[in-house]
């Protein structure tokens, strides 16, 4: 669907867009000299780039920000925030008026150091950690193109636009994103880059001799090299750039920090303090003659003008949509609103019972992909990434490829790019209308950590998928194995992290990742096959509470309470047989989820904990973290540093990681435990 | 010093050339069958490639794997392990005899599933996570190039070479290492691609459209394509690449798997499973009639001939350096064995006391650039790297860059590239004779966390140094605020965490990372000036416990403890203050390391953190790890979240993390404690 834009009377003539492209510069001073901080370089060196975008191509409608078929911005060098604060004050974004822009940096404003994600308010993504913009706005324009196939181009067609500095682009996560994004053929990712050929420690010369626009040609790129602050050549190239099938690179020569007279083109241009001269000097080299944060109206209603040119067509894209077919209307509605099917846990639950009944025993990861396979039909939406571990993993079974040929495809073979693909999964979370899963081992989740962390901090409703989670991969060795994997992603904020003991509790996890919204769940499979520790299909979902009592303590009051995870849930089973034969009454707490665990009220953790009893946990990782529900006195089966080579049996054994073990545990505390008022059987 | 090497009369020719390919091939082959498992493609694929280096061109002496001058080898493909244990058996490695390749991948043998580092036996670094062997191999060739400029090349003078596959090549981390070793023009470094056009999920093309040679040429890269089975274009590509000045690819055309008619140049040639069908097939096709595991006598000698093929290179280096100057060869022994030079905790020592008398106080991170100011001249093996954050960081100062034209230098400009730098890092430490620092923001730790675990699980001495480890960061906001890192790495096995209060802590923990030679440490400081918590330059390390009381108790027995790390120690005095001044006798203790605390006995441990007492922690970020030391009645003033733009103070205040909340937080607990025998005041 091709866009109507306003006449062409109706847009700004040069000068006027010399003026345009002042504002930002202007406005973006007067911020940073308010605030005493801040990274002038990008709004100066980009202000043509971003009026050329914003005037004349972008399709977007500030009266309502998250109209779902907007084209999509992303700053991916975030460090120039008030680039896009005055983009979004300067088209009439409501919640980013001048007492947004003039508070820049204060605490409590919504023009923060670096943009935070907020559709409301226009900011797509959060950005500052460079290159994750960039990987972002490849998921977006996945999403894109793969809603397009499915919805059609009256629903969705629209673009996906990235200003990116050299860091973004030194980054290996940049490197990956360049490399998928040109075999995937994005053609509708544009990406602007601020060829200003300075960062922060000085000339790019210190560390980087390749062309740069010469690597975008070699990853199947469409490239135009420019005058970043010729307005007229860039909105050319942006024409160019929608005509070509290839994604485009617009390597737009810039000044950095232009305008500041002192600074500009300088390596101080970056961030160097900026002063009240350096605003006066500004003003003058500009030929701007307005007090801070004051606009002349030409330009101000010319700004307000490109924030409205596209009003009508997203009146046009709504009445579109109420004219669906009722069921296309709503099922368009749902996955926009990430919305889960109806009818999604009666599946789960089919599951349960069908994996109860089924030998042999499956792997971890193989139950979590047939969860996948019984939601196929029933939840189109999901995206499933992974990094060049297909087999191992198992999640494609049912789902055709997503390539450059078949945007219907559900499943991106990211190459052996995890963190690329982590950061295309937030992308796709960060655009809606698509549920992302990003598949790899557990021992890989450090290359995707820095989009995981970015996933937290945003609340996006992305799953990362784990198998090969601890010793129990075996002979592939420690490289492999993780066993503080597990720690570290318990310590990230907003992360919820799953691993489940068995077929029922995986539905469960499953059920419980599915339906958080507000952040990103962690899934956390064996290699191994899990034996059934459930051994019904329950009514309730007991992983909710995150941990609960699986076997209870039996012949008198409990004495040892037993705390396990995933594959060491069925080794705690185990243990309590022979502590319960020895007249030790046990019981087995499960605890799939400690996030979901931490939320729940005193009085059930106490019930579940067993104040008074013996803990004992045990988990095939690190004790890290561990002590917040063992106690003072908890005892713990895990590992002590990192792995071996060997078979998983062999390595669980020579770890000290069994029942036995358990057990020995767990007698060791209670002969030097205050013996509790009834006394020992 | 160019190399002597064997006559030409004693190289095997061609017939018996192909024979030494093809016993790589069937050790490789019988070791994966009889274990069952293993990545055969590899092996099979890159036989011709490794023949051709080790029989001709690569310098090195079975009988001395740890020889200094020795060139390097890194398998960073390094699930094809068997490639390198076959070597390493062939040329005579006394450590890897067939009684270790025919247990290959057994518990306990040295033939594990990926290569773990072990020099005695000639493994150079642990690979397997892919992308970070080639990046050790560049950190390597970076050790090389700055020692041959400091001793000369008749001390140093070697080649390192890395065997890689795709995927070394899609990550990341490759890509950052292809560009900056382009940059550096690591002439000496040469990788050997196995071209073999198949990954894990099957052909290369489901996941990468580029011309993979001219990606390197556009880094700046020599570039040959040739066929890898072709043992004399390898050979003559060898040659060519030694004479060209810049970093070489050898882009091998193979197939994987070369030799199993069954699965070569397939999919299931990267690791599908071998039988013993298989075994009998390859000996048919491959001419092999020798059963399991032994070779004929003319392919035994001509292996073992290449592995004493230098033998008088390294007699003759040995010989140099026995001839060096006294001073000279001392200075030179030192570096390579690691040691600290003399005098080298005087530096430390006078660092406290300039630092104490001092206005006005200097931010964390300047205390450290200070240190090693001072240690400029005792210690120049120091090679600092930092990720395009000179001048906040400032470890620059008095060092001159490394460059292509300058190796003397000590300084690597990395770009905003910081996972290759981890990985340089790790590669330098790996190589010896130089001292690795990487330094840049502890919320981008995340970027180089693979290469940090690759470091603590070699057991490399690394330095990991960040600054910017808090909140105390300010207005960048919650994306440059670690939380939850100094938790991340506290959970990671032999990764040694330090985060100093003040100068004199700083010195101390400097102190200890330099002299810690078992694993990486990483050195954790603010951004915000710290305050001095210690007033005098102590004769004791007092850090060297981890944990100890910085304040004790007055006016009566210990009530209240208060434990806090780095920046926020100085909160705990403050708040001591107020609770001594209630009456509440409270000691202070600083923990600027929980891994060495866990290390001391029992009896220390509870001394320090006063059994009996109200504790409560302090630290600026999550309490995740936090309840081993602060026990089940603990309290803790901290973040439960990520954090904010805003200025530092304001997010203190903001946070509740205040003298004023620790206050609060003794009190509640305090108020609800089991009192003390003798009662409170």
């Amino acid at each position: 669907m091709s866009t109507t834009v306003a006449p062409a009377s109706m847009l700004p003539d040069a000068p006027v867009a010399g003026m345009l492209a002042n504002a930002i510069r202007m406005l973006s001073i007067d911020a940073i000299v308010r605030a005493g901080e801040g990274h002038q370089g990008v709004p100066l060196g980009m202000a043509e780039i971003a009026t050329a975008l914003y005037t004349r191509h972008l399709k977007f409608d500030a009266a309502d920000p998250t109209w779902p078929d907007r084209d999509r911005v992303v700053l991916s060098n975030g460090h120039g925030s008030m680039l896009l604060y005055a983009l979004l004050h300067l088209t009439g974004h409501a919640r980013m008026g001048i007492d947004q822009v003039s508070t820049f940096r204060d605490f409590g404003s919504r023009c923060e150091g670096h943009p935070e994600r907020d559709l409301a308010s226009g900011i797509e993504v959060t950005t500052g950690p460079l290159g994750q913009g960039i990987a972002n706005a490849f998921g977006m324009a996945v999403a894109e193109a793969h809603l397009n196939a499915r919805f059609g181009p009256g629903l969705v067609d629209h673009r996906t636009y990235a200003f990116v500095g050299d860091g973004c682009l030194q980054e290996g996560i940049g490197q990956e994103m360049i490399a998928l994004a040109g075999h995937l053929r994005l053609g509708k990712l544009t990406l602007l880059w601020d060829d200003n050929r300075i960062t922060d420690d000085g000339s790019t010369d210190l560390s980087i001799s390749e062309d740069v626009a010469d690597r975008f040609r070699v990853a199947g790129w469409h490239v135009q090299e420019l005058d970043g602050h010729d307005l007229e050549a860039v909105s050319d190239a942006l024409e160019q750039a929608h005509a070509d099938p290839r994604p485009s690179l617009l390597a737009c020569r810039t000044v950095i920090a232009k305008g500041v007279v002192r600074l500009q083109g300088q390596r101080g241009g970056h961030s160097g303090k900026l002063f009240a001269e350096d605003a006066a000097a500004a003003r003058q080299a500009l030929g701007w003659n307005h007090p801070p944060f004051a606009l002349p109206a030409e330009v101000r209603d010319a700004w307000l003008a490109a924030g409205a040119r596209h009003r009508s067509d997203r009146q046009a894209w709504q009445a579109r949509v109420a004219a669906l077919p009722a069921a296309q209307r709503a099922e368009f509605e749902r996955v926009l609103a990430g919305e889960l099917p109806l009818g999604w846990q009666d599946v789960l639950a089919n599951y349960q019972r069908s994996a109860l009944a089924r030998e042999p025993l499956a792997s971890g990861i193989f139950i979590s992909a047939e969860i996948h396979d019984a939601l196929t039909e029933l939840m189109p939406e999901r995206l499933v990434a992974c990094a060049d571990l297909e087999a191992p993993t198992n999640h494609k079974r049912r789902l055709q490829a997503f390539t450059a040929q078949d945007r219907a495809g559900t499943y991106v073979h990211c190459g052996v790019r995890e963190h690329v693909m982590g950061a295309m999964a937030n992308g796709i979370a960060a655009h809606g209308g698509a549920v992302p899963l990003a598949v790899t081992y557990l021992a890989f989740a450090d290359y995707e950590r820095p989009a995981m962390r970015m996933a937290a901090l945003m609340g996006l409703p992305v799953h990362f998928v784990f198998s090969h989670d601890s010793i129990g991969i075996g002979r592939n060795g420690p490289t492999h194995q993780p066993v503080e994997i597990l720690a570290s992603l318990r310590a990230m904020p907003n992360m919820l992290v799953l691993r489940p003991a068995d077929a029922v509790e995986a539905a469960e996890c499953w059920a419980i990742a599915l339906a958080h919204r507000t952040g990103p769940s962690t899934l956390v499979f064996a290699r191994q096959a899990l034996p059934h520790v459930r051994t019904a299909a329950a009514a309730e979902n007991l992983s909710r509470r995150g941990a609960y009592v699986l076997a209870d303590a039996e012949g008198g009051p409990r004495r040892v309470t037993l705390l396990a995870t995933g594959s060491e849930v069925a080794l705690a089973l185990a243990a309590r047989n022979l502590l319960q034969a020895a007249g030790i009454p046990t019981a087995v707490v499960s605890m799939p989820s400690w996030e979901l665990f931490a939320e729940q009220d005193a009085a059930y953790r106490s019930q579940v904990l067993g104040p008074g009893t013996v803990r004992v946990g045990c988990e095939a990782a690190m004790r890290f973290g561990w002590d917040r529900w063992l106690g003072d006195r908890g005892g713990f089966v895990g590992m002590r540093g990192f792995g071996a080579s060997g078979p998983a049996d062999v390595l669980y054994r020579h770890f000290g990681i069994t029942p036995e073990a358990i057990v020995a545990e767990a007698q060791r505390l209670l002969a030097t435990a205050p013996q509790p008022a009834h006394g020992p059987a």
